[in-house]
């Protein structure tokens, strides 16, 4: 058994500093595990205590009659050292560190974190400054926290692991008055040693869970965080996580434009979407979403019956799926009908949707009958049954009737209750139907089982197949055309441009080129040329010279700096104008596309993919993300306009973020802004970046 | 008093069809107002019983004793009309009629519907199909719905209309488990005559009532509800409203390109910002921006401390905060000072927000000392403290702690439960502290709170002071030509333009304008040229002939009529378009304003105002709409670019509105597509717009 096993599911566990009072923060870990009964050893461990609840206690780790399991650590953060040290030595396989004061509190906790891990040698650690864990499928508490004082643990398949120690209180208890059960709760908190990955890679494997659930701060590994993702969905257990910094996107200062394009939070939810871990927007979805998902039932599409006795909750939640994409169409012809045999001579409303069954009173035959016709409907993928009222003298009745009926499909049913009624909702998910008091919650639970079964996106990434060698690049910031020669050495189709010093250059370049052209100052140091006048378009043979003594004059006027050199280009024009960037961050690098145009930074209108270990993105990544961005129309045919390359776009990300992966470290920089996609067939055109390479 | 007055307070109320026995719903009404100790006269009317509840009971109306102020209609649909006629016949104030089967239910409904206000004659009625009304100032039911059967009801400030019935239930239930206090709780239904307008109207002179709250479906009459509305704020009472059909926004199908972006949904977005009623996005803020609301306190900026003894939910708090746009910036240097002179020793982190006091325990002196220091703290605005688990074992000592420390600052406060606590969220919120389950809704409170601050947007509109003679424009779609001579007429710039139809008339044309020229087919029928074939730009003198002759030959291949007229215009270079529409819907009208181009569509980017009774907008809310797009700072000199000319689209905007509005019904449709926004002091110019005139 390897040593988070046992940590999970300790055979022995001491206690160093236990408290005899009971009532006491250090008094909790014993009392806690006599309360639930817990069948090992229990070792308390202080000096100066002879027994505690009927326990022998013993005056120090080395005198313990066996090695413990686990070690439970109620010291204080400047003695926690010397007691993890002791568990080390005689072979403990975890142990648990409750005090705070390490990394969160600056350079002096920070030293002080690092004397624990060497304390700690070989021994696992879980902590310092964490809650502990409580593994309720086999009703152990390894904690000292007040707020998991509980008689009765809410026990069921969805595994909880908290990078924050203060939320696990909250949750359980919240999960435990809504009728949601837990297999495991663990707090990581400082993660000095156990992480994030660490859990999940036992929930993976552990046959109690069936979902798990993350509150995450901040992922410190993410290649052992990918790893175990991928090893629980291996395992066909959906992940779901709530991430904390959402309004820090935008906060971050960025050099290049691209990365102020892409906030930190964004790379979360490329990391996220890529790895098929659903991402809970609110704290409370957190638990709302596990909680359809451990029903286990499937949803094949976005069409929802509402099954209500009350006409406003059920426009309510109408209301709300429609937000969040679903659709409540009418009942077909023959699904009416069978509804409509049900009443006779009522008001009731049986042909529309929400369904309106108006139950005088609860009848949970009439309930029963109509559950079993929409769910056997050929017009709906899941049914919400809104509880009203009359379900509040008895929960259980409307519960039952449910309840019955879900043997007879596989498709989700969720309930949303309308009036206050804690006993209806918790009965109902005891039952096996997820109830929930706000429709929001409804639709994101629905849309989370969605997300579950849609295929995780292709993570095939392309080999770097063609090293391209570089050794011949500068350091620091290339100009726009040694910046397009190196796009252009890993096949970024680039515009034909020629670099030119006089009016006269610029006047040779332009009738070579035939056309209409562009004239732009060369410089390694102005990042946006069209803010100090270094830019302008649509000019000819006739026109460039004189245009070109005139913005050497404009740009000299405003920068300070005269230009010397200058870019004459072939003009592109009938493209749609695309960004293509990368953004680098602690979870790593991604590789950003975006709409280009001014108005970019406006609509923010950009997506994200990490690029994974093994080197560039693939082809079908590529297209993906082109079919991200919100003016994908544009590139695909709207509103009668030509369709766009949409395949030289693709082969272009690819290229660019194989060039991204090759170059690593030496790449502190790279954009390329505009890439024209011209018409399907005509391929694309880099027609400016920025790069800039370390030494 | 009037019949209003005399409904929700009434003196006398007779029962028409109760019951003996209180179980049935007919039974209800008496028993509720018995149980609640209405202090009037009841008067149960039924022929086939004696007495009820030791009430005499009348065989019909005209045996009642004295003329009752309310009549409640117990009969069904078919019957409801023979007492209403008979309670008017004897002068009743007004009837409430709970009945269902009227206008919700088809042809048949609203003809019985119709039946039941002729009966009703010059006596008002709420609904029919209501579930009455609940006066919680003064303990008086009127009602027979299950869903309000009580003991005790939430007494308190924040009066309640609904649209609906079924949701009153649900909101009294919750309202009361939160400890959140309601003056009145009316349900209008079907408003057969007493719609929401009246009852905000009586609210708004309600000395019981500090807030008004609506759940809306739909506003039949906006006239009414304008001034309602305007009343109530007059007496300095905000409202805040739910309105259902988020998701039905883009649904409707619209003629034009600018109607297909303003669904009817954000028409009530339009009204509400200008009326300044505060929108509820969900239903559970429909309680929790009133709850802060009622504390009568005063929010003057977005700078929020969070105090708290856990870590992650001070997080979760502030995360939610900053995507709301609030900011929670670390205490100054005096306050930091303070806060640390509060505990020492300990690793409590005070210079930080979060506050985290590390409540060992809950200490309310120390909760009260931190408080003070942040109420007093020039750095705040707001308070949200953090009710963690040590809060659950006794809510009134961190309750009271609060509370004592209110009358120090008129800043609001709010509290955030993080576990599940429902007597902490009730306890905190009766003593004036509102308290919330989800950190969004603390968000969404704070942000009513500061929209309720705001002043409402100028409504002075400008008189429609130069008239224009229009009746030489022929019904129908007008060619673009004639539609821009339209615009013209109001005061809107446009393009030079002429019209030819031959190549030789288009090359003298372009001659004659100088410069580039824009050549467009002239057409009734076709509204997106550009899908045909039928624009070219950038053309000249030399260029235009040919290009006219292939245009021709392209538009008739396209749509099989061969077009015989052209448009040759200046072209406009260097602005930025917009787009300049109207919207008709049940609401009112409304001037559409939104980004040009075809990615327009892609984005949204729009905003709409309705146009008040008086005619047009007025400059101040033209200039309003410019700001409200997300666009906006490409007109407003963005990166580097010059300002553009905003006065004159301004202008423009008031100009078009004038015309909307003196046009009235005659006008169907119209559209400027784009107006080119130039530089400052360079103005505008409509380039190309649509209009369709009734007979």
């Amino acid at each position: 058994m390897d040593a988070i096993e046992r940590l999970i599911r300790p055979r022995s566990v001491a206690i160093i500093g236990a408290s005899a009072d009971p009532t006491k923060t250090s008094g909790r870990p014993v009392a806690y595990l006599q309360k639930h009964g817990f069948a090992g050893d229990i070792y308390p461990v202080n000096p100066k205590v002879a027994e505690i609840g009927g326990l022998a206690c013993y005056p120090d780790v080395a005198s313990l009659p066996d090695v413990p399991d686990v070690g439970i650590v109620l010291l204080g953060a400047e003695r926690a050292h010397i007691a993890v040290r002791e568990l080390s030595e005689r072979g403990t396989a975890a142990a648990i560190v409750l005090a705070s004061g390490f990394t969160e509190m600056g350079a002096e906790g920070a030293a002080r974190q690092q004397q624990l891990m060497q304390a700690a040698g070989s021994m696992r650690l879980l902590g310092p400054n964490t809650i502990g864990l409580v593994n309720l499928t086999d009703n152990i508490v390894l904690s000292a926290s007040g707020a998991l004082a509980m008689d009765r643990f809410p026990s069921g398949p969805i595994g909880l692991v908290s990078q924050s120690g203060g939320i696990l209180g909250a949750l359980l208890s919240r999960a435990a008055a809504r009728g949601i059960g837990l297999s495991k709760l663990v707090s990581t908190s400082n993660e000095a040693d156990l992480e994030l990955a660490d859990f999940i890679d036992f929930l993976a494997g552990d046959n109690a869970t069936t979902v798990v659930a993350l509150y995450i701060e901040a992922i410190r590994n993410p290649a052992r965080f990918r790893e175990a993702v991928l090893k629980a969905q291996r395992a066909g257990k959906p992940i779901v996580a709530f991430k904390i910094g959402r309004s820090e996107a935008g906060a971050k200062a960025a050099i290049s434009h691209t990365g102020a394009l892409a906030g930190s939070d964004r790379m979360y939810d490329a990391l996220f979407r890529q790895l098929g871990v659903i991402r809970a927007r609110t704290f409370e979805d957190l638990l709302d979403i596990p909680a359809l998902l451990v029903a286990g039932r499937a949803l094949r599409g976005r069409r929802v019956a509402i099954l209500t006795s009350t006409g406003g909750a059920g426009t309510i939640v109408s209301d709300s799926l429609g937000v969040a994409g679903f659709t409540t169409p009418a009942p077909d012809a023959e699904t009416a009908a069978q509804l409509r045999a049900l009443q006779s001579g009522s008001h009731a409303a049986l042909d529309r949707n929400p369904i309106d069954v108006t139950l005088a009173g609860l009848q949970p035959d009439l309930l029963r009958a109509a559950i079993k016709i929409l769910l056997a409907s050929p017009s709906y993928d899941a049914l919400a049954v809104i509880a009203g009222s009359s379900a509040v003298g008895s929960p259980a009745l409307m519960a039952d009737a449910i309840h019955d009926c879900l043997p007879l499909s596989d498709k989700p049913v969720v309930a949303y209750v309308s009036p206050y009624a804690p006993d209806v909702v918790s009965v109902l998910t005891r039952r096996g139907v997820p109830a929930y008091t706000s429709a929001e919650s409804c639709a994101a639970a629905l849309d989370g089982l969605l997300q579950a079964g849609m295929p995780n996106e292709v993570q095939t990434s392309g080999s770097i197949a063609t090293t391209a060698d570089v050794s011949d690049f500068p350091a620091g910031s290339l100009d726009e055309a040694q910046a397009k020669a190196l796009f252009a050495r890993f096949g970024v189709p680039v515009v034909a441009e020629k670099v030119v010093a006089t009016p006269g250059d610029g006047e040779q370049a332009a009738r070579d080129f035939g056309g209409r052209v562009v004239l732009k100052i060369l410089s390694h140091e102005i990042a946006h040329k069209s803010d100090v006048g270094g830019v302008a378009v649509n000019l000819t043979a006739e026109t460039i010279g004189a245009r070109l003594a005139a913005m050497a004059d404009e740009v000299a006027l405003r920068t300070g700096n005269r230009p010397e050199r200058f870019l004459v280009q072939e003009m592109i024009s009938g493209g749609v104008e695309i960004i293509l960037g990368m953004h680098r961050d602690p979870l790593g690098t991604a590789i950003l596309l975006g709409m280009g145009g001014v108005t970019a930074e406006l609509f923010k209108d950009t997506t994200m993919r990490l690029l994974p270990p093994e080197g560039g993105l693939s082809l079908v990544e590529a297209r993906t993300m082109a079919r991200d961005l919100v003016t994908w129309p544009s590139l695909d045919g709207f509103r009668g306009r030509p369709k766009c390359d949409v395949e030289a776009l693709a082969a272009t990300i690819v290229a660019f973020s194989r060039m991204v992966a090759q170059l690593g470290d030496r790449l502190v920089e790279a954009e390329i802004n505009p890439v024209f996609v011209l018409p399907a067939g005509q391929g694309v055109k880099a027609a400016d970046g920025l790069v800039v390479l370390n030494v």
